[in-house]
């Protein structure tokens, strides 16, 4: 070929790394020659979906030769009744990772400074390098977010600063009263997403409630997800909260059909399905004492969460332990990519499938 | 609100106007407080989804609230099996949209310039417009591209051109021994894209293939959808084929999870659906012949079509007309923002739905 195209792409996507992420189960077991895995691996709800929601999807089926509602109403104002504001301050998204995108693609240029912790979320950097801004990374404290640092490293070509609470690998999150100082430290002109995509498992009161807040700090955006508390990952929906203003804009490069007219039910449907929810947040209660129970008992060091997923400390490099987990039918996430080379994040699993792994890491732990 | 947020935005973003949907048949119907409305606007197949797809989407139902497979493994697989190429030179997008829109945000920066055709289909100036780029039309001829005035429009700054082949929203198309001399004429590091979303519609053999080219001219990249023939619109589904190398970059910012779990299936499944796909494209046949057969009649200038829509000349303002038969429980598009202000575009729909709209159109001639 006589033609180098790399030369031809733009500078941030030259040096972009796009993300990893893990195999399907089926093709894993293949490779393998193993069967039942278990997959606690990418913080996916193990109750299934609701049956609200594929009732909801069976009934569209009729309809799947048509293109999907472009704007979303229903789902949008069920959506804003539900968290208290307009319809005009709701976007949805092809999952969160679509409207962080957006987000970073409406306001963001390469001659900007885009702030995000360490051991933060990849989305944040990848957004970032897509459009060639740079990425200010500020280090952990205690796991989680150093707020105080974070305020700290704003400067005139600051545009955004991504905030993960709780924040996925970790677990941590950050109280109400340091994240609303945060806040008013913050110049209006410099655009704060708070990703909440594990909101729903939080039941600290002091864990803050942000979506009222964003009539004071119109420099708020916040972003939820139907993958997590709500069991919807393989459909894809997610929303971001933000002032009309700011939501307009980022409507404005939305793809008009970037959720399918499955989406749009399913997450329409389970926001109705309180019980699946209770449920939900039940059997990760019970799975997290679970795992908590047991790192205690073996004396492995863990991050305290207030998630879906537990991240443990291994005590050596954790790639080989990764490894040999796997091969005996249980996938957990590594996480060095996150700089956290001797630590696994485990996700949530049912009863019976955290068993599992208790049993791989009793046995590797005599 | 002290700040204003649209000069925060890219100017790209500041000038771009967002793509305007057609509305749902339910909410028209309720506006309208009619019903049994007949929707021929958005070149959507009428028959409906495939059986095929439908059961291959209620088989995911149990893995939905896992994360969808990222690579698209076997749907790419099948896709580069069917056209004759490497699985690595397959990108899946949620819908075509999605894979235009990649394209453009990897290859195009504000300071080139992108080429497309008077009447040419609205998302190439939205997502041009959304980087900044300089949008360069060329004047139509007889509806359809003018190749050799959009070769001679190339300047050093050119780094992509759009080519509808056939074009949306007049339906003409270029032939196999003019698009290749205008291959030969564009250099190498200017990217050409040829988007094929009504491929399967055409029956002429002068229509060129384009697939085997790209080896021929690595700057080509060829781009499908499974929203029209295959009729899964509502479920999002199009790729690009391109070189290797070219497939590699568009992917690096492309959202792993950018289709979903039921998208993924149905696609693979509508692929062996031969049936299907045979029995769309005789109902379209059948419902072009209906209305060319009353445009001829009632004396209407209309611009022949190879696709699933037909665009007449009302001979005035279509836009009141387009009103009149909405009222009158029919839904065509008017193409005033194509530079068509006395057309509408007609999609082909079921006999019965034809007829609707030729009952509508006589009592209007008369």
């Amino acid at each position: 070929m006589s033609c180098d195209f790399i030369q031809l792409a733009n500078p941030g996507v030259q040096e972009l790394h796009p993300y990893q992420p893990g195999k399907p189960i089926s093709e894993l077991e293949r490779e393998l020659g193993i069967t039942n895995i278990v997959k606690l691996a990418s913080n996916e709800n193990p109750i299934g979906i609701s049956p609200k929601a594929q009732a909801a999807m069976e009934k569209k089926f009729s309809e799947l030769a048509r293109y999907p509602d472009a704007n979303g109403y229903y789902l949008k104002a069920k959506i804003a009744e539900r968290v208290g504001v307009d319809i005009n301050q709701i976007t949805l998204g092809n999952g969160s990772n679509d409207v962080l995108e957006l987000i970073a693609r409406v306001f963001v240029a390469p001659e900007h400074e885009v702030i995000f912790s360490q051991h933060a979320f990849v989305v944040y950097p990848i957004v970032t390098q897509a459009i060639g801004a740079k990425k200010v990374v500020i280090p952990a404290k205690d796991w989680g977010h150093d707020l105080e640092a974070t305020a700290e490293a704003i400067t005139p070509n600051t545009r955004m600063i991504f905030i993960a609470n709780p924040n996925n690998p970790t677990g941590t999150w950050v109280k109400s009263d340091e994240l609303k100082a945060f806040m008013d430290k913050v110049p209006e002109d410099v655009l704060v997403i708070l990703d909440e995509a594990y909101y729903e498992y939080v039941e600290d009161k002091d864990y803050p409630q942000t979506i009222p807040w964003i009539k004071d700090y119109p420099n708020l955006i916040v972003t939820r997800t139907f993958s997590k508390a709500y069991g919807l990952a393989g459909v894809r929906a997610g929303y971001a909260v933000a002032n009309e203003e700011i939501t307009g804009l980022i409507n404005r490069p939305r793809q008009p059909f970037n959720m399918n007219s499955l989406a749009l039910a399913a997450a329409e449907a389970v926001l109705d399905d309180r019980e699946y929810l209770q449920r939900a947040l039940e059997v990760n209660k019970a799975g997290m004492e679970q795992l908590e129970a047991v790192f205690k008992e073996l004396s492995y060091d863990y991050i305290p969460s207030v998630t879906n997923f537990i991240t443990v400390d291994m005590g050596k490099p954790a790639g080989p332990i990764y490894q040999h987990m796997l091969e005996q039918g249980v996938i957990v996430r590594p996480v060095a990519n996150y700089e956290m080379p001797n630590h696994l994040r485990v996700s949530i699993g049912l009863e019976e499938e955290n068993a599992k792994f208790i049993r791989v890491l009793r046995e590797m732990t005599k």
